[in-house]
């Protein structure tokens, strides 16, 4: 997290971010990326979000998030720099890793 | 939650049930009940959702919510019953009651 850019993510420097990405997309409504993970029940929804959360705080960036059983769909954007950054690529990477760390 | 009906609330037992309870809200887009809940951060947020959690595990009944940073946008219905039940009731009342257990 230390070397992940706190401005916002433009052109190539920008699809390079995002193309290490999986599974990730980026919104039309607004300059962040959202994905939805779908979990066996409510339980591992919830405990892989406990994994998250305590990641989001080592880095002081958060998720937003909707959790409904078994799915989380996550949107994630860089609130004091107005859209995406590499922090968002960052904490994506994470949560991706995380889901595979059960 | 033995007692909660798993029955949709309907006329005088419906008011019954809604007037039991601090700040929740009818959505009038669907039977279902919905509260914003505001806390100091996102680490009490989150400690509060894991302790939600627990509970809705026990009544094996399960709140949708979104979480942003501080704020949890929850929204409560059966879907099993189609809407709103005592299940939700009691499951709202318990989310109150956890935000005073810290």
């Amino acid at each position: 997290m230390g070397k992940a850019t706190r401005e916002k993510l433009t052109g190539e420097k920008r699809s390079e971010a995002l193309a290490t990405l999986d599974g990730w997309e980026e919104r039309k409504d607004r300059d962040a990326i959202s994905k939805t993970y779908l979990f066996e029940d409510f339980a591992a929804a919830f405990d892989w979000m406990a994994r998250v959360a305590t990641e989001a705080e080592k880095m002081n960036h958060h998720p937003e998030w909707l959790n409904v059983w078994n799915r989380v769909e996550v949107t994630l954007s860089s609130h004091d720099a107005g859209g995406l950054t590499g922090r968002d690529i960052e904490l994506a990477g994470r949560m991706d890793a995380l889901t595979e760390a059960g």
